[in-house]
């Protein structure tokens, strides 16, 4: 059977699966019990030593071929770009300013950023590039929406570059439901690549730091994980943690504050000492309960430690420098290919400033057709998004206040919507659905050299119900699933 | 560092982890964590989406090399041994008549037995022979016990052989928690190799049965698990279902009754034809709720799919035949080779049946001296062992009567103990431990042709507190476990 025949044959199984409903609950019950097997899961938010299953797909995701590898071709020029972006003092400073006069959270780390000589410092970064499909044909057939469809890029993610653990499994998992249901599971390649990637980059960074650093007093050197009090993804963390094979410390800012000290540019936290930083906290401002957890960032920044991200890398990743980015004259600065600037501007939705007296024409439109915009808050880690009517609310409240400042306006992307089930504590739910993938880049730097550039040819999909706006696997909004390419 | 060196460092962690609390408290979260990583869960008794963490051990256990490979070289010629026990007629039946009058149980197996033309069927078996680590040098060093030790056989499972699927990942497990220690992970065979065994027999009896009788009337040719209607131990049992690869239907014996019928000797359930059966009930007189699940039993059994075991395979393992087994001159009708003969000798203990007059004299220094005797019931799947004063107790009731039939005595072996942490739901426990191992192999047959013999370098480690008579993992009297050898 040809790879597209096979593909059409799995996607079809969703009619199988809606006219049985017994084939349907067994089917769920092995999904569950696979991602089980496989480590997918989350930690109870009460009991210490129970775990829930991880809310995932039942049928894996149809996506175009063509479409995924162009944006993987892009990967290694993002991770590069973003590098530059980060080093560019003045530019990151000035782009960042009127955000930072009204958002505490940059303002902060803009200080961090100004107090370190980020070019003499080696720099571990893992970066996910997350992308939708496009296809604005609304009269085309799903499939054929997916064969039109080229992605758009949704944000680059800078920190806590999460589910790199997790979703390296999860092709595994849908091979054991396409068989279970007769259908063919797809050749691709081993599975699990990202996981490798990330725990081979993480030892290499700790390789980097130990020549640079050798050990000193007897301590040994180690990775520490910056953490939130009450995380449930922490098999993903541990997956990362484990594949680097890094003896690990899992840390709050609060316990790095009590037990951790520079000494000569070296951070020792409870008489070990660091060589890698990898944080899986600090990317909103809930995160810095206080001033002190600021000083403990700074203290960290400051050390010889390789962070993941650093202060510089993590700064870039903040929409307002994405929104810069997609400006040719801008673009161009950090990428140097005319081609690979072309295609990087393929990917990107139309982004006007909200406060900007240029968008006004923009901000006009997005009044009068609200569906075809998105308003974003401009700042990482979700949040709430502004979509319909709620748009025209928004922007009535805000524009020509301090607060448009806060806020982005975005050209809506119009993905085919893929019926599928998600599988879910509550059981399933058949909904058409919203696929978005994660491109995962990692690179080593520092300053102008760029020590490793890497990417995973596995992508992360995270599915929604398409009327759902925003949300995380985590929190139970998005469930993961796989690519099935066209 | 010498192998010997890498293990006694391991070995001496526990002294650190004894005087460093906060390293414990650590090293077990992380061994939890570890584990759930690699899907060592148990499904939560109530809640139907959650999960507990397995017991497990902190640290693997020590064992003696030599003692290990004795009992692995023993292992092909074991499976082949039993293989022809369960189809000797005449012994079988002679030899289990005495508690067949008495037990119901055994009775019903028997008559099923006498219903089947054995030699003409495909067999699949998967075995596991259970030992302890025997040295009786009470003034030994526990290390020097170990090296001391042989393997003394407590028993030989031929039905619903566990943790093919969890234990494989055992190793695993300790190399991280070695890792994090600062001890070596000890080098071995790549971690897996019994699921891997065991997946792989699963899928060449399927093939077998495909080539014998090929699918008609558009079935797909699946393989049958036997279930419990409440099992906790799901994550094993998919494991090695999903390392089939084949189609699995999982079903209780009333689901099978309900919707299964024989056609020509093929066992239809739901429209499919099973080829394998894999019980992982069936061991134990409470999994047959009526004489309607003996009666699905029976249907089974006379059907052309492999079951796995076969009630022959099954009635090979009950506790009299290992007794049986145990005089030379009953052995020798199974075993040629001398010096394999001489070999299982040596791992067996002694062994009377309490109602035989031939045992008076074993009977009586049992009860002056209990400590070295262990009074077993003789049927299949645990239950209550008796130990010392109740030893005595117990005979005392027994003696004389018809119930002595149902017990065998065995002499008492006394393993080296290991003081190790146990981790639990309920905490950590450090205790002077004795770790159980057992043996894996699997073969396919039919009447005199062994197919496939073949047996697992992993083994299967469970630990418990010393003061701990008889019990499971999933029952939480035993921890999983990894062998360390000296």
């Amino acid at each position: 059977m040809s790879h597209e025949k096979e593909v059409l044959q799995n996607y079809g199984l969703l009619d199988l699966l809606k006219s049985d409903e017994k084939l349907r609950l067994e089917t769920e019950q092995l999904a569950k019990d696979a991602a089980a097997c496989l480590g997918l899961a989350l930690k109870d938010a009460e009991l210490p030593d129970a775990f829930g299953s991880v809310p995932v797909t039942l049928l894996p995701s149809v996506t175009s071929q063509q479409a995924l590898k162009d944006v993987l071709d892009l990967q290694k020029d993002i991770n590069v770009m973003m590098h530059k972006v980060s080093h560019d003092q003045e530019f990151l400073t000035t782009a960042l300013a009127g955000v930072s006069s009204v958002d505490n959270f940059i303002r902060h780390l803009l200080d961090i950023y100004n107090k370190i000589d980020i070019d003499s410092q080696y720099e571990l970064e893992f970066i996910r590039s997350d992308y939708l499909l496009h296809c604005d044909g609304t009269e085309l057939s799903f499939l054929d929406a997916v064969r039109k469809g080229i992605y758009k890029q949704v944000e680059v993610n800078m920190i806590c570059i999460a589910f790199a653990g997790l979703s390296s499994k999860m092709n595994d998992v849908h091979e054991r439901v396409l068989r279970f249901l007769g259908g063919t599971p797809i050749s691709k390649e081993p599975s699990g690549n990202v996981l490798e990637l990330y725990g081979a980059t993480m030892a290499k960074a700790k390789e980097i730091y130990e020549k640079v650093h050798p050990p000193a007093k007897g301590r040994p050197q180690i990775l520490l994980t910056v953490i939130h009090k009450d995380e449930r993804n922490v098999m993903d963390q541990r997956m990362v943690e484990f594949k680097s094979g890094l003896t690990c410390l899992r840390r709050t800012f609060q316990q790095i504050a009590e037990k951790g000290i520079l000494e000569d540019g070296r951070l020792i936290v409870e008489d070990k000492e660091v060589a890698v930083v990898y944080y899986r906290t600090g990317y909103a401002p809930p995160h810095y309960e206080s001033e002190k957890d600021w000083d403990t960032r700074l203290m960290i920044e400051q050390s010889f430690a390789l962070k993941c991200p650093s202060v510089a890398h993590q700064l870039s990743g903040f929409k307002k420098i994405q929104q810069e980015l997609s400006r040719p004259e801008v673009l161009q600065k950090y990428v140097s290919s005319k081609s690979v600037q072309e295609a990087m501007l393929k990917t990107c939705v139309g982004q006007w400033d909200v406060s900007s007296p240029h968008s006004r024409e923009m901000v006009d439109k997005a009044m009068a057709h609200p569906e075809l915009f998105v308003l974003k808050p401009n700042r990482e880690g979700g949040g709430n998004n502004f979509y319909d009517a709620a748009v025209v609310s928004k922007l009535r409240e805000v524009v020509g206040t301090d607060q448009a400042k806060e806020f982005i306006l975005m050209e809506r992307i119009l993905p085919p919507l893929q019926e599928n089930y998600l599988v879910r504590p509550t059981g399933l739910l058949l909904v058409p659905t919203v696929s978005e993938i994660g491109v995962f880049g990692a690179i080593i730097t520092k300053g102008n050299d760029v020590l490793v550039n890497e990417y995973a040819k596995d992508v992360l999909v995270r599915t929604k119900a398409f009327d759902v706006g925003e949300g995380g696997v985590a929190t139970g909004y998005a469930c993961l699933s796989s690519a099935m390419v066209l």
